[in-house]
């Protein structure tokens, strides 16, 4: 069960003109449900991506890369997104290239595109060579069913352990024109044994030129899924992709200056933050979803380096799931990631409205029943000022519980 | 229980020539065991320490750092260590300062010595004063009780959550004389709810300058308790000292390259690699103990990084407690600390003598039941070859089993 997350309804979620989606069986594990997903997209589509920083990344991240470079280059479309859930292809070497490559020879056969127009997803068991074969086989299949209100069943095909699709819309006026931001997510973090991954696929139909969206695409995955963290372990797969249909009826977006951008922006990235807390919220044996927040620092970095080292603890992440105002935790995970040069007198927190820490030391005012009071709700929002300059960041996370470790020290199945 | 330790009986621990150790209830908490220790060194003895970087660090730290910074300006001796488990006087502020050194003050007054000649430790609750007067009505009752074979009792009065005491003793000839090297330590990390803190002290009556051993105690430090994590959380105490009482019936060793050192400093590693083994042994809800070496690194810093990146993922560390031999985790935890240009095709990791990993893939000899029966085992040896360099570093931990949730979800009592 998510802390505090409803899963969208299939009606709620808005399609975006020139993207269908359809998902197929293709029994990539021991199972009867979706678990290939192809997203199509209309000829003129613009695409970007973030991806992983992990050097064992998976074969599927190093096609992306590729194809949405040759994609740029080209001038080319984004025409497909192919994903499987069940097997990430990672740690699979040379032959995993070659399979995430075949994959997408398969979609653009179907589809009568360059290969270099589609790009691959997958997630799942590591180190385990990819059933390719399977999902070439599923394509016709996939491609029969997708549909422009295929969002919410496409939301499913990805799941591996989420407990509950993850999805959002926004819709903003442009030019006096509705224009459409739909996204699907999967999977905070490394969340169970073997099943890696984030995926989020987001598009619009706004013309929203390429160079542009990749850099609203780094902006926005920074403040969303840079910000979310379970367990602290990135995975192999990690993948964010965003997509521009060019399908709105207002003048293509190729100046970063361009005023419209504004309101665009802040609806993509208002789907990536609920894309992002969602995956939280359901993170494995999460009871608690908490948002740190640390101002006052000389940079976003140090901000985040902070934020992180707080939601990375073990022992705060078990103080939060006892609900325990354990001032001691956090004041030590701030002590540890805070630079050499930093002076803990500056440093204050709060749980939610509560003072805690007072310019490095104990507040007068703190009782600890305030605390507790905090501490034994669902949402947690912790704030620390360092009092060293201007920049802030936020980080969401949850707690560590009990069912964690037996979620993730079950055998694989 | 801790995982293939036996603490030392009382007999084996070996005097130390001009140390002795006291113990006495001072009640610091509602318990009535001991809980101050008193360390005395006759005069002449030298002091080095090795302390927490953590920037909350607490004011006993602060204290040491000042006290063993001005008994090496002015060549004066180390002559006593005060101890008190229960509370850590960290983010106590200036009032901390002040009790940490009413402390040193006492003693001091007590042994007719100098206030800096006097070092305080601190371990247990963070942001609660110290009571100070309990402490310092208790130094008489303490310093009545020391006694050249008090290095048992004195391992039993710092124990926090620690389940068994930890102390070792090694004895090396040097010129032809018995040299003695005896330690005592505490608690992996922050091993319970606020009882923070890893402190160790060791002595030997070798007679060894203060600059020298300054540089063994960082030296050692590096390849024992800074090897050691259990939950990688760094305390606010954490702090190592190392004495040295002289009374040793050899010449003094002041030059850097004196071939006595090289028996010496064996004998002081392995007195420290002993402790911080049983430290992570003794580590919360740990039922293994695992090695983990990183070879073949371009610095040693490098290979550290690397190998606490294995050691801290929860993931990694929820599969050691399962016995699950889940390729996919290491791997994943290598790739987020390799430097971003670390080719993986050079890396291959082993589990004890079973080869997994071959050259950035899986190994074509690997079984999952080789894995499996190495994964199985109490004591795991995890190898990884980066092939690309000639550094090497070695850390150990344990596995995160449900009773770390239960140990630190506990309400503090």
């Amino acid at each position: 069960m998510p802390v505090n997350y409803t899963p969208p309804t299939a009606e709620s979620l808005l399609p975006v003109p020139g993207v269908t989606l359809g998902a197929t069986a293709a029994s990539i594990k021991k199972w009867t449900r979706d678990d290939v997903l192809l997203v199509l997209c209309e000829p003129g589509t613009v695409a970007a991506g973030v991806f992983t920083q992990n050097r064992f990344c998976a074969a599927p991240v190093i096609v992306c890369r590729d194809h949405l470079a040759r994609q740029h280059a080209a001038g080319s479309s984004f025409r497909a997104l192919v994903v499987n859930a069940g097997n990430a292809n990672a740690g699979t070497g040379e032959r995993g290239l070659t399979d995430a490559r075949a994959e997408c020879v398969a979609v653009a056969r179907l589809l009568g595109c360059a290969p270099e127009e589609v790009l691959p997803f997958s997630t799942g068991v590591i180190m385990e060579p990819l059933p390719v074969e399977k999902i070439i086989t599923g394509l016709p299949a996939a491609r029969a069913a997708a549909r422009a209100d295929g969002w919410h069943a496409a939301a499913r095909a990805i799941m591996t352990t989420d407990t509950v699709p993850k999805a959002a819309s926004r819709r903003v006026d442009v030019d006096g024109v509705p224009v459409t931001v739909t996204g699907i997510a999967k999977g905070a973090g490394m969340i169970h044994p073997d099943m890696a991954t984030m995926l989020s696929f987001m598009a619009t139909d706004a013309p929203i030129a390429a160079p542009l969206l990749a850099g609203i695409a780094r902006e926005v995955a920074d403040v969303s899924f840079n910000g979310a963290t379970v367990d602290g372990d990135t995975s192999t797969n990690d993948s964010f992709v965003l997509a521009a249909t060019g399908k709105a009826a207002i003048a293509p977006i190729t100046d970063a200056g361009d005023p419209r951008l504004v309101p665009l922006r802040a609806a993509i990235e208002s789907v990536a933050v609920a894309l992002a807390q969602a995956i939280v919220r359901d993170g494995e044996g999460a009871t608690k979803f908490i948002a740190i927040r640390v101002e006052g620092g000389r940079s976003v970095e140090e901000c985040r380096r902070i934020a992180f080292g707080i939601a990375h603890s073990p022992l705060v992440k078990t103080a939060f799931f006892a609900s325990d105002p354990n001032l001691g935790r956090i004041v030590c995970a701030i002590g540890n990631t805070a630079t050499a040069d930093t002076d803990t007198a500056g440093i204050s927190f709060w749980l939610d409205d509560v003072l805690v820490v007072d310019k490095g030391g104990r507040a007068a005012s703190y009782r600890e029943e305030d605390g507790q009071r905090v501490m034994k709700q669902q949402e947690i929002g912790v704030r620390v000022e360092l009092s060293r300059g201007r920049s802030a960041a936020t980080v969401w996370t949850c707690d560590f519980s009990h069912d964690y470790v037996s979620i993730n020290a079950d055998y694989r199945s």
